[in-house]
């Protein structure tokens, strides 16, 4: 009897003991299991988190997209009834796929953003559209395989069919779409009708092709391309980085071209740089990791746009970004100081003969280790893939526009009729404090 | 002995039930007394607070500029050794006060900002400057009692001064002022170096005396003014409110005195109008008081700048304001929906005869009532005494300008020389709906 008496007030204190104690865990620990971010309490406020309601697009919007991009290659000879036969392609505008997926993941957690199934208790409107493979939907050379059973698809009709899909909807003409998130990672992805979504938070590369009017740092959200070379996986170091300098892409672009030609021609004969010409191949992609890996610096000249894929394969490769590319916008720059993992230089100078490659010969073995450790620290934030990657960053960013978008709804709605010299612009400007190089 | 056995383990099982719910309650609740503010577990993330530091300025800037101004008044005769025996003295201009009290409490909680002591943690820097009152300590007409012992007090020289001292500063250099915050909610407070502290967050009532180079909705806050009048503490109801618009102020003002004297000779002998000239004085506010405090709707017309006092009155009395401002810019609008609290009313149909009065008196007594109980749900937002008020609203506010002044900061150091036809702004532009009201 006692026996019995005496264990069941241990076991019933026993269990208690547990419970509080996992409580008293729970009450000061950080949900977060992102260790860096240990705060006392005092230091810490609960915000709640941003609710997005994803809109359940017609599926040729999404799925239907990687399907003809899969039949106009032959991939795939007919449309399929499942869709998880189908694949997103790698690309370097992948953000679309990721995040999508990212929304569809029944374990979410510690996001930014709630997803929210009923749309009436959200803050935030996702407009999933691949609005970036479906401009490489038809290849420049269509397979001749693929011919006969092509599907005909005409990306701006999709983008039309989207708006028009859109001005069905209640909650896009509410607030004039300023709730609206649209991801055009390819600076020419939802081109035909950006004017229409312009109120909405553009998820871009950079604004190269869009005007002062249609986007901005304040509104919308720079993102990084998916690095299309393998990440490297080792150390901060030099001694497996022989050479001082590589590029390999394309020596003419549009708008960029005249830059990489005379970049080309100045640094073609130089001691410990390769720049070569190469084009989007699996084959490509080898050489270039090789050459990243094993090089000091990775020379990012500006393309067609500001911003390019290269600038993201460098920084995974642990090679010091060299980025002459005067109007670029970089991503995420709110947390990170791209001085302290890579050398901007602008284009005048670095066409200097001579200049560039001086400059990258001064650095000491100190200050390029140094790069290669920050470098390192925010790797994460450019691996898509990572659950503590540029998704969740991307969220992040999105959640942080939220405050200027309720603002402008509730202000549009009470403006009345003035009489005003120009637009009616709320603005950030500028320094252009106009140095040569960050070196 | 067995009475004892059983009591000393039923204890610790009641301590650990209670310790255990201690900790339930703690885990499961927001540490938030707001009681709105409950949400679950899974929407809320735990953000860190931002770290402000306040600048321990010369104290000639500070209560140096209270003890001048009751000096100028013959409020005192002498400087006092005890700064405690100063009183910042009741004006619409006190947010400095508050902010500076504020940040000096010790017990300061459940603020988005919490004060560091220590520079090189900071993520934002506070100059508390008393910049409003400054501008006033010179009365219009002085005191015949003061003139005597009374000291040579410039309010341009201290702003001058101002800078000068900050110029000192190495935090000030560092970031070229962006990550400053500075409170100058007189329209003309800071006047003469507002371009040298343009960089920084300041908090304003508008922007009418401002440029679109020094500030801006996204920079900036838009302060409430301090009431002058007594809030209202009874319920929504039109009973006791047999006045159907009230208006005490200023006929003739600089830039608004058009709008004002023409609002004067049409609502002037209208039934149930009460619209008079008053000037600043305890008297005054007395009859606004019960004005206000006795009518449905309050007139808002611009003043000098197109904001007021006025506004902020209306809406501690219950008095549903009618806003004749166009180009009016109002505090916390991202959390308040003025359209639910005002109506707008645009400029050039205002002073249409009979157009006002017409419109106010088709609004039903629900309508009324509607509104009513909208602004006693947004009221503490205009109190700054209270302590989940305007305080804590504007530190809020600042605190959501961090990302884009870290964006700001890093960006403006990476810039290279650029060929910029126009300056380098990011902008958030609005649609200019142009609706005559809101009504």
């Amino acid at each position: 009897m006692p026996r019995k008496s005496l264990l069941k007030p241990a076991l019933t204190t026993l269990f208690l003991l547990l419970l509080s104690s996992y409580f008293i865990f729970i009450a000061f620990f950080s949900p977060n299991p992102n260790l860096n971010s240990f705060v006392s309490r005092e230091n810490v406020i609960n915000s709640p988190t941003v609710k997005v309601y994803m809109y359940d697009l017609p599926r040729k919007f999404t799925y239907g997209v990687i399907e003809s991009y899969a039949m106009a290659r032959g991939g795939i000879k007919a449309p399929v009834d499942d869709d998880s036969l189908l694949t997103y392609p790698g690309n370097q505008h992948s953000a679309e796929w990721h995040l999508f997926s990212d929304l569809n993941r029944v374990d979410r957690v510690n996001s930014a953003v709630t997803r929210v199934f009923d749309p009436e208790q959200a803050d935030l409107f996702y407009v999933p559209f691949f609005s970036s493979l479906s401009l490489v939907v038809n290849p420049i050379r269509p397979a001749a395989t693929a011919t006969e059973g092509r599907v005909v698809y005409n990306d701006e009709e999709m983008q039309e069919g989207l708006i028009g899909w859109l001005e069905e909807q209640g909650y896009w003409k509410r607030n004039n779409g300023w709730d609206h998130v649209f991801v055009c990672q390819d600076p020419n992805a939802l081109f035909k009708v950006v004017d229409r979504v312009k109120n909405g938070v553009l998820l871009v590369s950079d604004f190269g092709r869009l005007g002062r009017d249609q986007a901005s740092l304040v509104k919308d959200v720079i993102l990084p391309y998916s690095h299309r070379i393998r990440s490297f996986g080792g150390d901060a170091g030099v001694e497996s980085r022989e050479s001082l300098l590589f590029f390999m892409g394309n020596r003419y672009r549009k708008e960029g071209g005249k830059v990489r030609d005379l970049l080309f021609q100045i640094l073609g004969n130089e001691e410990g740089v390769t720049i070569k010409h190469g084009a989007q191949s699996r084959e490509s992609r080898r050489a270039a990791s090789l050459g990243m890996h094993t090089s000091k610096f990775c020379l990012h000249p500006a393309g067609d746009t500001p911003s390019a894929c290269r600038l993201f394969d460098a920084i995974v490769s642990l090679c010091v970004p060299v980025i002459v590319s005067d109007y670029v916008e970089l991503p995420f720059e709110d947390v990170i100081d791209y001085r302290k993992i890579a050398v901007f230089v602008d284009t005048s100078s670095a066409v200097k003969p001579g200049y560039l490659i001086k400059l990258l010969r001064r650095v000491s073995t100190e200050r390029i280790l140094e790069f290669q450790q920050e470098l390192k620290k925010v790797k994460r934030y450019f691996e898509y893939e990572d659950p503590n990657g540029t998704v969740k960053e991307i969220w992040r960013q999105v959640s942080l526009k939220l405050p200027l978008i309720k603002l402008m709804i509730n202000r549009d709605k009470r403006l009345v009729k003035r009489e005003f010299p120009e637009p009616d612009c709320s603005c950030l400007c500028s320094n252009q404090s106009g140095i040569h190089t960050t070196l």
